[in-house]
């Protein structure tokens, strides 16, 4: 699956969003089917001479930005002359009110005249579990509610519906006036948008002004919000995530990842005036299909230099620390196999985030993608170039990222073997020897801020006990890394070992630190102990030559140093990705989608297999495959069939399509999107990309990058043969 | 499917076949688990140091030489150490006597008590085509003999059993007397090889001396050969080989490749003493397996440079070109789809060869793949210049490889360039050039033999017809490239190009050319002039100014050139090759197994799956995968059914396990052998290697590298439920 908006975050790099900008197609050739500049937007600069300027399908593909396309700004030309589509007028009104967004991460949509919502079961599961009892784990057993009475309330769950997008960019352009600074510029305008939004918001409606190209264009979104919403379908949650983390961001699939639930208005089920209905025979080889959801956040404006910090520096190392903690998690294990359910999630979560990391990388080491990458970046920095205006501007902003990514990379080593990240019980070491140097200093000197030393407090004193054997673990084995990448001279190395060899460094600091004592007790005395610590004197804390506080004031000094030097690199990198934006957006306009902002989006594709592995992997997987992936497994976990699929094998029509990859463009925030074919009728249910997918991040490529969708027809044949739920397969067929 | 020892002969290189040595374990800490030396085998030497050296399973994967093991030299601590397995005394001997050469390029095995003899379809393919009829198409439809009677005699076809193994390496090496040089020493081991074959085939027994370890052992394979062989039963090769070319060598796979034929004896059915008897489960998850049979050709002891100059120059260049015939294929039949069915076969047998040396060359670039080469080569090295002895006769055979390939590969665009390979007009062009010019010298002056001259004017007078227009699509293509790679001022381009665009120039001599009208006649006027082509004086022949006798006349002196120091330069290769394998011999003597020989080996390993794409390859595969599969595609060819397959669809147990992968190590020429437990009983049936197999040319490695084969269990479903053979399914079954 994957993962909702939000879990994207905690997966990201906390690099600076990159911004994606849009072909205006105003290069002579095409300039006759160039889109109207949309009104109030930034007027696009004229090019008399614009190297390598594509228009329409051409400058989609050259760009590599994608096709999440806004729903105000679908290049009509591109779909026509890449599909030869041409939607009825009231086509995307009708998509974008039958689309939702599925409370804080997901997509969804309605899926019947009686306020059915789909999406999918990793979406819903916090409400299947939060509506289980002791008696009954729908999570693990499933739900159906065969009558309207029978559908529980998910409590704080909410679905929004984008009403009306507004072009607001007028007004927000015109809250700065020429001349003023742009910290000025920042804050008026930002102003000017909390009032838009407060005004907008006093309807009645949700309402949010996003900023699309780096702020060429300002949109007020308007949403109506559903809060009273019921669970009334899921299935077990292993048929929803058969083949469980080894599957995960793999083609081919076989999950029934859906789940369907109900907006009410006043205690009856809402009647939408638009919702989706259901296609005849769902998505075929080689169909013209859209995917309707809300992508959260996509890295494709990132200049070649930022790739290659990534593809030296961060990516790497993150990799190998996730493989130490596996390590260090397994070896526990090993050692103890009673602690296996312990560090079972532990173990399975990283290794998919190493998935997705390998996958993040091979792209970043495709010659191919960076090659392309490289090509349109030289014609764009081109097109700068050839407008002395636009270079005066604009020229330098490559090479300051240039020189900011190369210092970041020379510093990585460092910054990541003095971050103490993944050693809870370091980390606050080093809160209180911050705390013990800040409170001894006048609040004018100090270098952190009231909020800032009262998150450290709060940590400090966190009931929450540290891992002691694991971390003594990962420390020893980082210890030995980090000796050989920084040498055994580094002050950060001198200090954490003191002449030790890196296990016994470990062990001296984990097994002889009192303040690891404190952190490792579970009881009531430990909760105490730590309670004390913040509200003991700050200074006193800090004194003992303990050795887990003691390494940590000896290398914060150049912590400090080497964190204060990182924010101001990308503070700077940010000014400069801002510039690149804007540069990008003066001259190609909005014939490009913009990047990903978690709003509505409409993403077109193809439904169409690839090459794999030496043959080719189909368009579609069939319940056969299903049957066949438990079976070639010997029915083992995460394989394993439940007890309703074991018994409708029989019944079960086995050459009905269950999942299906398409060419449309998403990212997390997608799980969920419904895949709509040309009539708007459901033809499939977004969940997950395969690992091919996963280089998309960077740059948009269709040649084996897919979409992965649970296919029409498998919900309704499940609904019907397996879950009997045929009640709730007539409704999405229109058939009550 | 693995193509026949034959087969791969054709896909190879040509280069010399590589000698795989033997390790003796003589290293001091494993001494005294070493098994004795063989009679009549050389002393290895004895070490007093030996860097690296390893013994048991570490020597064998340290060594990456594979584990394609002789009978009479199964080294029993390596079996015992890895799998705590000790055959009892009479196994091997059982193994050998149950298992076949089959014709002359693939294995087989006696697997009833009446002779009934296994292989896969792919290699039966001669008999099944043979003894169809106009009625009858049995490699379409499958062939099914229900009584004795019905079962048709395969004319042509043998099976070779291998009743003994004699070691004669003491009576070779003394046919050759202290103070040989190497000329002597090798035409005197020569005639006593020849001596030896000839005395032992008078006793009836088809003979063959086999040198293993380049020399270091001679040994006597007698064969009894059965020449009454009849077909049982084929299944459709629609069945045999699903997914056709587009799923050969890879895995997930769903192929029921398999034959029976019967040996029959004075025109009974055999009684074989030996036989494999079918097992009751088949293959399991982790179970030990063999594969028995006869491996055609490994290059495991490519030195480094070697391996270097195929990746860099060889690999590359023949992928580059089979993209180009592809191309100029493709082009013909866009332009004219009526032509589809002519290059149809064209465009899959090249796609095939490049996927296969898409293979070759993965292995060559991957850096574990090299690396784990380059350390072998460096602990060898060493172990060689540990003994000053050694180092003095073979230290510098690895630099004079170097060397040689140094120089192949600054000559290799050139000689590619003008080989004038793919062009059969170009290159009877060039035999007319050489035959003028030979046949107006002297025979004592000439270059080439009697016999080379007459094999040039056979191919000039062969009734063949030329295609022009895809040779001079191919040329223009192949001009345009070597303009690129030579630049516009070497001669070969001047000559060729004469100042046009390789369009032009293509069209040029193809168009005009009259060798080309000629050659492209296919009436009987063109044989007429084909062979008058021949009859003629061969210096007028050469003499009119004809663009393609011209092209090849401007080129041949260098080509010649080229030609010759590549000879040569191959012969050097060719003795240091042999040097280093004497020198492997020597350290290591025979624990490690040969290189192939196309002779019976037995290969041990495990039934697994592996990593694949994010995910696992389980270790099997089911009939619901077949359907899934086939349903995937919506029953396009290649993946369509047979009717008899449709039929069976309700009636199979779909869950029955239809191929499975194991470690064991094949390659071309094991096609047909099958996969026994450790009692010796079938549990499958090789017919190919998946994808990432193919760098096992290179290096044995079991990371991702698997063996193919049919499950023991689909036969007996498919014989009973598809294709209503329950007496063949007894008889293996040893039911009747």
């Amino acid at each position: 699956m994957i993962r909702s908006a939000r879990g994207w975050h905690v997966l990201a790099l906390g690099l600076a969003v990159a911004w994606v900008a849009s072909c205006s197609s105003r290069a002579p050739s095409t300039a006759s089917e160039a889109p109207e500049p949309m009104a109030g937007a930034a007027a696009p600069q004229q090019l008399a001479t614009a190297p390598a300027l594509l228009g329409g399908v051409e400058a989609v593909e050259a760009a590599g930005l994608g096709k999440m396309w806004t729903f105000d700004r679908v290049p009509g030309d591109y779909l026509g002359e890449r599909y030869d589509f041409s939607p009825p007028s009231d086509w995307y009104e009708h998509v974008r009110l039958a689309s939702l967004r599925y409370g804080g991460g997901c997509s969804a949509s309605f899926v019947s005249a009686d306020g059915l919502v789909m999406t999918n079961h990793h979406c819903a599961r916090g409400c299947i579990t939060a509506v289980s009892t002791d008696e009954h784990d729908y999570d693990t057993d499933g739900f159906y509610a065969a009558t309207r009475e029978d559908e529980p309330v998910c409590q704080g769950l909410f679905l929004d519906q984008l009403v009306e997008i507004e072009d607001v960019t007028a007004r927000v352009d015109a809250a700065a006036p020429a001349g003023s600074t742009r910290e000025e510029e920042t804050r008026l305008k930002r102003e000017a948008m909390q009032a838009i939004t407060e005004e907008c918001s006093a309807g009645g409606l949700r309402c949010q002004v996003v900023s699309l190209y780096n702020g060429g264009i300002y949109s007020l979104y308007k949403y109506r919000r559903y809060d009273d919403v019921r669970l009334v379908f899921a299935p077990e949650g292993q048929a929803a995530f058969f083949g469980g983390d080894p599957d995960n961001f793999t083609y081919p699939r076989h999950d029934l990842d859906v789940t369907f639930v109900r907006a009410y208005e006043n205690g009856e089920p809402l009647q939408p005036e638009h919702y989706f209905k259901w296609s005849e025979s769902g998505a075929g080889a080689d169909e013209l299909v859209f995917v309707t959801g809300n992508p959260g956040t996509t890295l494709r404006l990132q200049t070649l230099a930022q790739l290659g910090y990534m593809r030296d520096a961060t990516h790497p190392t993150i990799i190998k620390q996730y493989k130490e903690r596996v390590a260090a998690a397994r070896k526990l294990v090993e050692a103890d196999r009673s602690l296996e359910p312990r560090y079972r999630n532990l173990i399975f979560g990283i290794e998919n985030a190493t998935k997705a990391y390998n996958g993040y990388l091979s792209g970043l080491e495709d010659p191919e993608l960076m090659a392309a990458k490289a090509a349109w970046e030289e014609s764009f920095r081109a097109a700068v170039a050839a407008d002395p205006g636009l270079q005066s501007r604009y020229g330098d902003a490559w090479d300051e990222i240039a020189r900011v990514n190369a210092e970041l990379k020379a510093m990585d080593a460092e910054v990541r073997w003095t971050s103490l990240s993944h050693f809870a019980l370091l980390s606050r070491a080093r809160d209180i020897v911050r705390l013990a140097e800040e409170l001894s200093k006048p609040e004018s000197e100090r270098t952190y801020s009231a909020a800032e030393l009262e998150r450290m407090e709060r940590r400090v004193g966190a009931d929450r006990t540290v891992d002691v054997a694991y971390e003594q673990l990962l420390l020893s084995m980082r210890l030995a890394d980090a000796r050989e990448v920084l040498g055994p001279d580094h002050p950060f190395i001198q200090a954490a070992l003191e002449g030790r060899e890196p296990g016994e460094a470990a062990a001296f600091i984990y097994q002889t630190s009192e303040l690891a004592g404190i952190y490792q007790d579970s009881t009531l005395a430990g909760v105490e102990a730590r309670r004390k610590l913040t509200e003991a004197d700050a200074a006193a804390i800090g004194a003992p030559r303990d050795p887990a506080i003691a390494l940590a004031r000896s290398i914060d000094a150049r912590a400090r140093q080497l964190e204060r030097r990182q924010e101001e690199l990308e503070t700077i990198e940010t000014a400069n990705e801002e510039r690149i934006a804007e540069a990008l957006f003066e001259i190609y306009g909005t014939a490009l989608p913009p990047d990903a902002t978690f709003t509505l989006r409409l993403a077109d594709g193809v439904v169409k297999g690839y090459p794999l592995n030496g043959t080719y992997a189909p368009y579609k997987t069939t319940f056969y495959g299903l049957y066949d992936r438990a079976a070639a497994f010997d029915y083992q976990e995460p394989w394993h069939l439940t007890e309703k699929w074991k018994a409708a094998k029989n019944d079960l029509d086995l050459s009905t399509p269950l999942n299906f990859v398409c060419t449309a463009d998403i990212i997390g925030g997608n799980s969920g999107s419904p895949v709509i074919n040309r009539d708007a009728e459901v033809v499939g249910l977004v969940f997950d990309g395969n690992i091919e997918m996963l280089p998309n991040r960077f740059r948009y490529s269709d040649a084996v990058a897919r979409t992965v969708a649970v296919h029409s027809e498998a919900i309704l044949e499940a609904l019907r043969v397996v879950y009997d739920a045929g009640t709730l397969a007539d409704e999405l067929e229109g058939k009550r």
